[in-house]
């Protein structure tokens, strides 16, 4: 253990230097494809070399081609955290290294998991009762709703969505073998309710915080819709569900009550490191049904469902720990805090933009996305992203909306101040120039 | 960072003395259902908490709950370890939270996990040039290869497997809507080759190192059978296949450098902390064929497939640098050190066996893994799994194999000594009394 403890403090004195001067890196990094690889060796090593041969490639190596997601001036796609408490709840499931094929194999990983994911339904002001399992990513969390919403619907194979739906639901869709249906958006990107059409719909797919704008999908009309046709209804707030930890942000998640499946990614807005997808479902019996396959040498004596009865993978990571250590750790006021910021400084820039000849707003803003572009064609907005990309000092990243080529700035991750968003518009219209 | 550093070492020290004293724990949870879930409040707290405080209920509230996976007295299902440098590593992917949803969000993470599989691949003695990436689990590698190879053989909906083939190809089958055809096993447990019939199929799922008895299949003739058919080949390797780092235990693997796709999981036999499980390929354009799509948020100007595309999650954690890690900090004879051991002591174990009246060996064992019993019906067996579990000196699990429940004992935790195995035998006589 001499070893454990001294590469270990080793370990977290690099985490620590690191997060300390992450600010000051290159946000996207600057490698050319191919780079990093030809900087390896082609063969593992034949004799055991220390740790500390592991760190100083992480330094010499490696750094060059990490794009620094933990930044404050990360604005790209959508920012995220990895908190403090959830980095370091990774080394303790990393060390107790639980494999919660079954109960019994972990009854502290299933039920922490039950129990971490009522915690957050309680926070988003979401209904008792709903069943929650944590899947890696919010991709995976939708073949399994899906999955699910097949098979509870015989013969009914579309899939209805927005056309600004993630692309994971095509994605899941092509897997499941389902017909995609997508409905155009109306002037705020939100699903358009008199193209809606159920026939054959096994479920519709409505998000709330899309992955181009941030737009919302009118979930109450279409819960009822759904209802009405027997439709299951899946509610992705991947994004922006994080959000609803603020009453006052509630009203923009009107709805989402009644979904039949709910996903919600704590590992992008709610301070969780990579990868903590929340999938909720009132008709757990269903998932269950989709999924459940009990073999022999997983056969037990005592009466306990088992989480991996209820999706994809068989094994599961203890996953729970650092969503547990991150709402303890921060709890209600904390998470509320830092979103509430995230939200006021996504206003400031926004208004900023607004304020700008030559700038213009391309998006209704609910959450911290800003869509944005300068007057000018596509090819020159691009040519701008690209050129303040290379800058090192921010990274942004694009969408089209409205046949448009657009700018998006992200705000999420807890270290962002108002100097780093006054750094990211002063780029921009340097650039622009 | 003062917060971070302290609490970093609080968490470091936690670890370091779990690690210590995980041999003497009760090896298999003790705890009702439900006992875990009560001992922890209904809400999360309004006010942040300190980090110490998780600290302190992972000892009071959790720790009952816990099964070690990490004790060397642990023998059930597979057997695993996460090794030290392996632990560490996860702890700096949390700090960095690197998020692979594509090449340019982390040019480091896709480049080194190609690297890290082509130098497991190396030390597997698989061919140069094969597609390597890391799934969370042997299912979801599953699903991939099989959607692949549904998608490559339009009209063939039929997967054909061993009776004892893993739970999770049913499951992959259930989710990718193909007709599962299970082949009977013969003496050893491996497939009937007289039963094979590939008519309609479009993959044949192979195991080498089965769940049950870690029997082998006769992969040489069933590759070639695939070949004259035009069958995808998928040979599961989950467990038994990091067995191959040692040239003497290669010819066990005869026939796998012919499959189409090969999943292997470090998380199981190779030290990595779990989740890693490795998916090669020769037909990557296969599985591009079935999983990519690229949207326009995420399109770029560089020429880079992300590995994204290969699969079903969007977004991938930063896995290769444990992975790395470990195959750096042990090297190939480090490696092959662990494994020798494991199956020296499985032999040993199996001796013991062999030697004692009233028990008997099952099954034909090829790696670290035995199957017996005791003389007496399945349920005096399992009667005394459940005493000798509930000792919680050791943990074993079972099977059933030729229509009688059989017990289990795996060998795969890097802390295991002949004593830990001399201890699980003599409990085993102990309690058969």
């Amino acid at each position: 253990m001499t070893t454990f403890r001294d590469d270990g403090a080793a370990a977290l004195e690099w985490a620590a230097s690191y997060l300390e001067r992450v600010r000051d890196l290159p946000v996207l990094s600057q490698v050319a494809p191919g780079a990093i690889r030809a900087a390896l060796p082609a063969r593992a090593p034949e004799a055991p070399e220390p740790f500390a041969a592991v760190l100083r490639d992480l330094d010499d190596v490696l750094m060059p081609g990490l794009t620094h997601w933990q930044s404050p001036r990360y604005f790209a796609y959508f920012a995220s955290t990895a908190s403090e408490p959830g980095i370091l709840a990774e080394l303790l499931s990393a060390a107790l290294n639980q494999v919660g094929i079954l109960w019994r194999a972990s009854p502290a990983l299933q039920e922490l998991e039950e129990v971490a994911l009522a915690w957050l339904a309680d926070l988003l002001g979401l209904p008792e009762g709903w069943h929650g399992h944590i899947e890696d990513t919010a991709s995976t969390g939708l073949v399994t709703a899906l999955a699910a919403a097949r098979a509870a619907s015989p013969g009914k194979r579309v899939v209805v969505c927005s056309e600004h739906t993630h692309s994971s639901t095509a994605k899941a869709a092509r897997l499941l073998e389902l017909e995609l249906r997508p409905v155009r958006g109306n002037a705020g990107h939100g699903m358009r309710l008199d193209e809606v059409d159920l026939s054959g719909a096994c479920a519709l797919v409505a998000t709330i915080g899309t992955t181009s704008s941030a737009a919302i999908d009118p979930v109450p009309e279409l819960a009822a819709m759904c209802a009405d046709a027997g439709v299951w209804l899946h509610v992705d707030a991947a994004y922006a569900g994080s959000a609803a930890v603020c009453p006052e942000l509630r009203p923009l998640f009107a709805g989402w009550e009644q979904a039949d499946s709910l996903g919600v990614n704590p590992h992008k807005w709610l301070l969780t490191p990579m990868d903590c997808s929340a999938l909720w479902s009132r008709r757990p019996d269903d998932l269950r049904n989709a999924f459940s396959l009990v073999p022999e040498y997983l056969r037990v004596s005592e009466d306990v469902a088992s989480l991996s009865e209820y999706g994809v993978p068989l094994g599961r990571r203890f996953r729970a720990l650092k969503l547990w250590a991150v709402l303890r750790c921060y709890g209600r006021e904390g998470l509320q805090a830092v979103i509430r910021e995230h939200v006021r400084l996504a206003g400031l820039f926004e208004q900023w933009v607004r304020d700008e000849p030559r700038w213009e707003v391309c998006a209704p803003r609910h959450f911290s996305l800003v869509c944005f572009r300068r007057d000018g064609s596509d090819e020159e907005n691009e040519a701008l992203l690209e050129r303040i990309n290379a800058t090192g000092l921010v990274f942004l990243s694009h969408t089209r909306l409205d046949g448009r080529l657009v700018l998006r700035l992200a705000i999420g991750n807890a270290g962002t101040t108002e100097d780093d968003v006054r750094l990211a518009w002063e780029v921009l219209r340097r650039e622009a120039l």
